[in-house]
């Protein structure tokens, strides 16, 4: 299914008084690698809001290796799981440039009917584009 | 005018690798001390923000002294100046319990129709709080 | 075992486009009962991070129910159980007036040795006041 | 004087409840710009402050226009003023493709010696490479 891998240079910001990275910078660089994967498929959250809620209702993540600033990370966001109104993408950091895994984990994301704020099907066009079939074309995403 | 002071706990997030404040840190703060400012005079922008945009054009900060994890400071915030389409608040930050001046600065805001994106004169309900003139009864801002 | 329980107004920076809070801001939330946990058992972090190094390495957090601007959140920390080198809190958020259970999740901390950032078995003052059987005095860690 | 560019992408989590970039962001992409100014003149930061403290004493910043989640931005940082024990950077952040300036801004750093933090002279290796006379070699920033 979709991969798609981004590079991000640790900030002096997202990093804590004991010289690494501060959990909450990891989670924000997994975001960054999954609206990559979501821009890879052609459906750029920026436009798939204006249709739809996509609430994340999982996270998770697990350390494995100390990250400092001005490290040079490699996040990478895979689909992982599709269902009836929800996905999950997997994420790994690897630091370069030994590519060592750093932290991996998941996200669970909800497609939401705007108006209501109750789960939808995924849409077709996204369910689609996340089964590595879209055409990547600037059609809706409901197509 | 209105002034409204509010305790807030350094937080371990906002702590850099320096062991002092990361300087956004302190930005989070004044607005979080303007929002309170905003309560208290009837107005919360929770509300505010159904009718009207208030986007911030200036900001300006001059640090005094060090603020570390779990220091416990007093930020204070305080009309300064009413324009037509704008005001700024003054905020100062305190260090307790003995009160040091740590950071000093300003925000200046602008009232804007969210339609156009436009500056708009400050409703009048809002401009009456601002002054320190209003009921505080829940009303709309544009009384 | 030990639990505390920590009042949080959901600031305007810790909501995104969506209206609604941004994940990332929940785990800082969840950080603050932690240290709220250290403080009420008499080993705030200020003082034991002097000592060891705490890395987190392992969080999760699932999502029940929306959370916005201005919600007052209860969120709770409590020891859910301790290891050779490392323990997991477990955070409920609770929407306040009705107490709604809004996010609830999980943060493994491992203690390390700061000169080698290798695990090490927790300090037994650590132990004990994890335990729920500290004295509370301003006791060095390692007691 | 020595000025970098460098494009940051507006990312979802910097943008706030009203559709555009929370004001802080922008102080963070400044910060990353001015790192990119930094290692650009052969003085990461990285490297500096194992030898330096650099506190932030003064922050300003004006807005423009909208900036929204996915913009491109180019950030440019310039050495503006040096003084005895400080200097100040500017700041544009310019939105592509048609390079609109959406905020300019204003950064002032002081050296400190870390055992006093007390301001000191900036030492000579970093005032070469600030005035853009520096070797770029590896070398200790006191030089």
């Amino acid at each position: 299914m979709p991969r798609e891998a981004t590079r991000i240079r640790v900030a002096f910001h997202d990093v804590d008084s004991s010289q690494r990275i501060h959990f909450t910078a990891m989670f924000r660089y997994f975001e960054i690698a999954e609206h990559a994967l979501m821009r890879s498929i052609g459906l750029p959250y920026s436009r798939a809001l204006q249709e739809y809620g996509f609430p994340r209702v999982h996270l998770d993540c697990d350390f494995r290796g100390a990250v400092r600033f001005d490290d040079i990370l490699e996040v990478s966001a895979e689909v992982e799981r599709i269902g009836q109104a929800s996905w999950t993408v997997r994420f790994e950091a690897h630091k370069l440039p030994d590519a060592e895994l750093v932290a991996e984990g998941h996200m669970t994301i909800v497609a939401t009917d705007p108006s209501t704020e109750r789960p939808t099907p995924i849409p077709r066009g996204l369910r689609l584009a996340l089964e590595g079939k879209g055409d990547l074309s600037p059609a809706r995403i409901t197509d």
